[in-house]
Formats: structure tokens, sequence, C-alpha cells
């Protein structure tokens, strides 16, 4: 059977879950069946229609928006722990041949998760499942046990001149 | 009308390409056009069949193989240039809302084609083409007319374990 690697993007610069939808595109492509889980994200980003184009595909979201002017409740903890909860069965059955667990950095950056029980999942993942995390402030832990790490870093960022967010482009 | 803004994807870390595909399935999720124009590759890696399942999605590839052992020949050469004025004018019609000229950066750093025709093809463009350019070497005339550059930047990777490229991975 196939090892399934871990894979990890994180870093300031674009391009993490963007690149995390490009290899789920690919491998799509290749007959795998790919589950993403988004965490911390709930907004229908048009990324999340592409359940509607590509066979195999699953997402789904446990958050209800990022937490860039305000601070993370009690219910936000909930969804991540239950989205963790979903993951983990995921991880573990071998169903999927890859899971992205999108913005999980940012999970644990926010402690809505524990390090810890990231690492045990990944340690009871079925074997010949690919996994992809994603997100700024990839934990040491992580990036220890990781066999590929990728750190896209800005090196220069139109958000600097004032442009917002763009609907198929960032969002 | 919209601006369409220049993102380069550079750097020796894995996701350049990846993350060009993911930003090209957000696009086709949003309901835009969008052309790949592929330098130096002539694989069919399992990323070509995306054409299959997204609509307004176009794949082109202007190469034979990387030149990882080899020198560039002239075949190389007439067919980075050909695929260049076919991109040229795709860029320009505005017919596409999305251009991609993947490994571009790579046909330059090997001389396929100048960095100055690259730069007028880009004055050129229709203003509402959103470009992006992916390759390592990305030159520094391109940075510096580019809005958005990120830099992905190699961690750690498991080829330094011996792992080679696996089928709906990385080709």
């Amino acid at each position: 059977m196939n090892k399934g690697y871990i894979h990890i993007y994180t870093g300031n610069g674009k391009g993490k879950t963007t690149a995390a939808f490009g290899l789920s595109l690919r491998a799509v492509c290749a007959g795998k069946k790919v589950y993403i889980g988004q965490f911390v994200k709930g907004m229908k980003y048009s990324e999340v229609k592409a359940e509607e184009y590509l066979p195999n595909l699953e997402i789904h979201q446990f958050g209800r928006s990022c937490f860039i002017d305000r601070e993370p409740t009690d219910e936000d903890i909930k969804l991540a722990q239950d989205g963790f909860e979903k993951c983990k069965k995921i991880m573990s059955n071998g169903e999927y041949d890859l899971v992205v667990l999108d913005e999980i950095n940012i999970a644990l950056f926010f402690k809505l998760l524990k390090v810890e029980e990231v690492i045990k999942a990944i340690n009871e993942k079925a074997s010949n499942v690919e996994l992809v995390l994603t997100g700024r402030y990839a934990p040491q832990e992580l990036v220890d046990i990781a066999d590929l790490v990728t750190e896209m870093k800005e090196i220069k960022h139109y958000y600097q001149k004032g442009v917002t967010a763009r609907k198929g482009i960032e969002s």
C-alpha cells in the first residue's frame, strides 16, 4: 500500500488554501477521493462550489468567520472540535485518499484545538491517507512530523495598496 | 471595469503550479473563463485532465519535458515562442478573465523567451485580464511590475528522503 505523506502549507503569503485546492483538483483528476475540512471558515467562498464540478470531492466547513477583529467564542470552539471529530474518523477509516485540514494551523493558533489531539489523530490515520494541513503559524510540533513543508512567503502584496479580496480570485 | 492584477508564484518550494490550478478552480467556480498555457511541459500530468471537469478552462502545453538533464534545443525554443505568440493574443483580446503562464519563469531562465517580450505583452494585455506567472527564478524585472509575489520556500521535502513524484499528488 502507498504511504500517505503529510504536507504543510504555511507562511504569511498567498496560496496556501489555493495550493490545497489545486492539489485536490489534481488528485480528483487522477481518480482519487478527496475530503476537505475547512476550519474557522463558514463563508461560502467560490471554492466551495468546486464540489459541484468535481466528482469524489467533499467539502465541509467547521466555522463561522475568521477572527481578525474578534475573540473566538465557545461556539467557535465547539464548531472546530465537532469538525475535528469528523475529520478524525475520515483520517482513520481510509475512505478518502487525500484529506485536507484547511486552516487547521489557525484553529490551533487560536486554541480551538490542541496540538496533542491533532498529532494523535495523525498517528492513528490510515496509512494510505495523504494529509494536507494549511494555515499560518504551523506549530513546530507539526512541522517536525511532516514530510513536506512549504512556507508561502509574501514578497509583495496588493493588499498593501488597499485592494480588498475579490470574488473568484481570493474568495 | 475591474483591473486585472499580476501574480507571481516563485521559489524552490512545492505548490507554485498547484496554487495556479487552485486559483483557476476558484475562478471557474465564480463563473470566470480561464486559460492556462504551460511552458516547458509536454507531459500529460493528471492536472491536464482538469479541462474535462471544469467548464471555461482551457489548457495548452508548449513544451516537451523539463531540462533537468539536458540542454534546451532549437525545437524547445520554437515550441516556447509559438506558445508565447498564442498567449500574447489571449492576453490582449480579453476573452479569458484569468490567464496562467505556467513555468514561464523557467522558460525565461533557459532563454527560450526574452523578458523584454514578456514585459511588452504584459503592458499590452487587456486591462481586465488577471495574469499568473509561475516557476522558479522569477526575474527581478517581472517581480518589479507584479502586484502580488509569493515565494514558495521549501522548508522540508520528502524528495530529500528519496521519494519520487507520485501520480495525482505531484504529477
